[in-house]
């Protein structure tokens, strides 16, 4: 490869990233012409990818239209184990059969961003149930207490004498394990993830491997722009919903979100959204931009005639409908238990009362996101954002935290 | 089983113990009348057993005695493991050969001591290996790091900035695991063993078994008075010694120190012993009573027809030889290197100087332990403990530090 190859190569690696280590070791391995092997890790209990789970893959795709090799790992001997602490209810032990089940509906999902030919899925407890209770004692033999608690949330939940069980000390180690197993080149990951890639590289380099470079990404922000995209939060767009949906949600997020949304997101070309920047510097609605965007993702997940019909579909109820250009902005507290949408409207002040606005669901005159509630005891729950319509003229955007 | 007979067992269990954890529990046990199931670890790397193991193995005989199940548990899961860090060259991984071997080497000498057909070896590769990767998880996430800092070793480690490999946080959970898998009712070790033994109890009940009790039995001090005996720093008394050493080693050790040795190796009855004490006390030379407790050692290891025979012998080299009944006693610093013999007569007083000293022992006239020196280059390490005579006159003993 060419010095300039490399370049072109290391500039696509890098756009959107949040950190590479060691760039110097990245730049000798492109170099080499040698077609990379590269890991990312993923859970094998939550198969529902999201925008946030893209961030990863498309860097990985990425990757592959270079030319390297997709290590695509689903963590199952831990998804095995669950919690071992018995503590956390939402982590039972998976079955081997659920991990394969799980696993058929991962690859369904990421090969619409992967490309099949060059992905390799694996699962770390082939070469786990191997090593054996042995190995496991020889593989916490290579780091210390001490190393561990720097890592950061290890290290506050000591001083704060929160527990920490011996066997989250393992958990990091296994991870690194698998880079050695895995023979891996480059590893992948969001920012939090740091400490854990660092592993790998740290065991690679005792079993005599060249360290692996690791990338990482930085982590999405939800629909409600505060919390990191997660399942669990509600904030999510999932890569399987319906285009409409993935539309709307899409078309819901703030003005300022959208442009992190597509420097993380999107295909096209940085030239193209430094021009799209300049474009809403010069007075052009940024909802026009966010169509452009919404339309690339829907066209990636479905297809391009799916994307034109979601926009059809969208202008149709909401800018046909009389949306207007600007609304009131409102933030409201959900709690734990979520918030009532007769409670919504009268916080965001759409109805004088909650009484009004029950009378209001009942005559059919609210929508939620263009579409019409019928059920009076609605509960919203915390990372929900929304475009709410009473009547005819008023509208509100809120966002529940 | 009466009351008086449980007491009568709890008596002889207690004898000599440093600690009885939970005694309430042990009364239970015991007053079920059935045979408890007695564990005690050892290291399969050093088969040659001392007077410091058989402090552990009397306790258990007498266990036996009270018609209890012995087992003796060979440690080969971490011994097959080696140092896992690879820093101590000392502890190279043995192979399984090697433990078999080791283990029978172990079982000649115990059988000394414990009833064989009441003793089970039992050798903990043999669930450990079957746990494997995933079971090491679970037994990690059993206890907290906290909990393990507390362990007094870890916690000066820890505070004072010494390295503590991970895996060192999992050994004691081995050892306490060991205990579940082998319905331990009852586990005897050294007072340095209690928070490893404790680990035991808090497995059990996780495991949902009763807990065993716990029996801590003091650690012996070498022929120095000072160190723990251990066969590493050279100041113990093997039990397959030959008779004339073992009982010259013990009519060695100081006064003080041979009171300690026989409250914990003498299978003398109590009274006996305060017999003994008070002979001295009259006037008794302490010389007399360290003959019967020699006598007693040498013929458990042996048979009375030696520790006769070595009595004689050892009266033909000393007594008749003329060692008088005190001499000046000398503590004298060997360092890590040693201190050569000259050295020693010089510093001892024994000599004016170190080139008199070497002329004495070239002429044959100093004599070690009874033994006439031949070797000028002789160096002696610390842990030593000797009676050395120059001339016909001059004696002196004479301990390393």
């Amino acid at each position: 490869m060419t010095d300039s190859d490399v370049k072109q190569a290391l500039a696509i690696i890098k756009r959107g990233c949040d950190e590479l280590i060691v760039e110097q070791e990245l730049v000798e391995k492109l170099a080499s012409g040698k077609s990379l092997r590269v890991k990312a890790g993923f859970d094998p209990t939550a198969p529902d990818l999201h925008l946030g789970h893209a961030v990863l893959l498309n860097k990985m795709r990425q990757l592959q239209d270079l030319g390297h090799h997709a290590l695509f790992l689903i963590g199952d001997f831990t998804g095995m184990i669950g919690d071992p602490t018995g503590k956390n209810a939402t982590r039972p032990p998976l079955t081997r059969e659920q991990v394969v089940v799980n696993a058929r509906s991962y690859t369904e999902q990421v090969f619409k961003i992967l490309k099949p030919e060059q992905t390799e899925v694996v699962f770390n407890s082939s070469w786990m149930d191997e090593l054996g209770a042995a190995g496991m004692v020889k593989l916490a033999a290579s780091h210390t207490v001490a190393r561990m608690l720097e890592r950061d949330d290890f290290s506050r939940r000591y001083k704060n004498n929160q527990p920490i069980a011996i066997h989250e000390f393992i958990y990091p180690l296994v991870q690194g394990y698998d880079s050695v197993a895995l023979r891996a080149d480059l590893e992948l990951g969001g920012t939090d993830q740091k400490f854990n890639l660092l592993m790998g590289r740290e065991l690679q380099k005792q079993y005599g491997q060249a360290p692996q470079c690791i990338l990482t990404m930085p982590l999405l922000e939800g629909l409600d722009g505060v919390n990191k995209m997660s399942k669990s939060l509600g904030n999510y767009i999932g890569i399987t919903e319906a285009p409409a949906d993935i539309f709307g949600k899409i078309m819901s997020v703030s003005d300022d979100l959208m442009w992190r949304y597509i420097e993380l997101l999107s295909f096209a070309p940085l030239e193209t959204i430094l021009q799209w920047k300049a474009e809403v510097a010069a007075g052009c609605n940024p909802r026009d931009i966010k169509v452009r965007f919404a339309q690339e993702i829907v066209a990636r997940f479905h297809d391009a005639a799916a994307a034109a019909l979601a926009l059809t579909d969208f202008e149709s109820r909401f800018r046909q409908g009389g949306m207007p250009e600007t609304m009131p902005e409102h933030t409201l507290s959900a709690g734990t238990a979520g918030l009532a949408i007769a409670n919504i409207l009268k916080q965001a002040g759409l109805t004088a009362s909650t009484s009004e606005a029950l009378r209001m669901i009942e005559q059919g005159g609210v929508k939620l996101d263009g579409e019409k509630i019928t059920d009076k005891s609605l509960i919203l729950n915390a990372g929900k954002q929304m475009v709410l319509q009473v009547g005819k003229r008023k509208f509100a955007r809120v966002l529940l935290e």
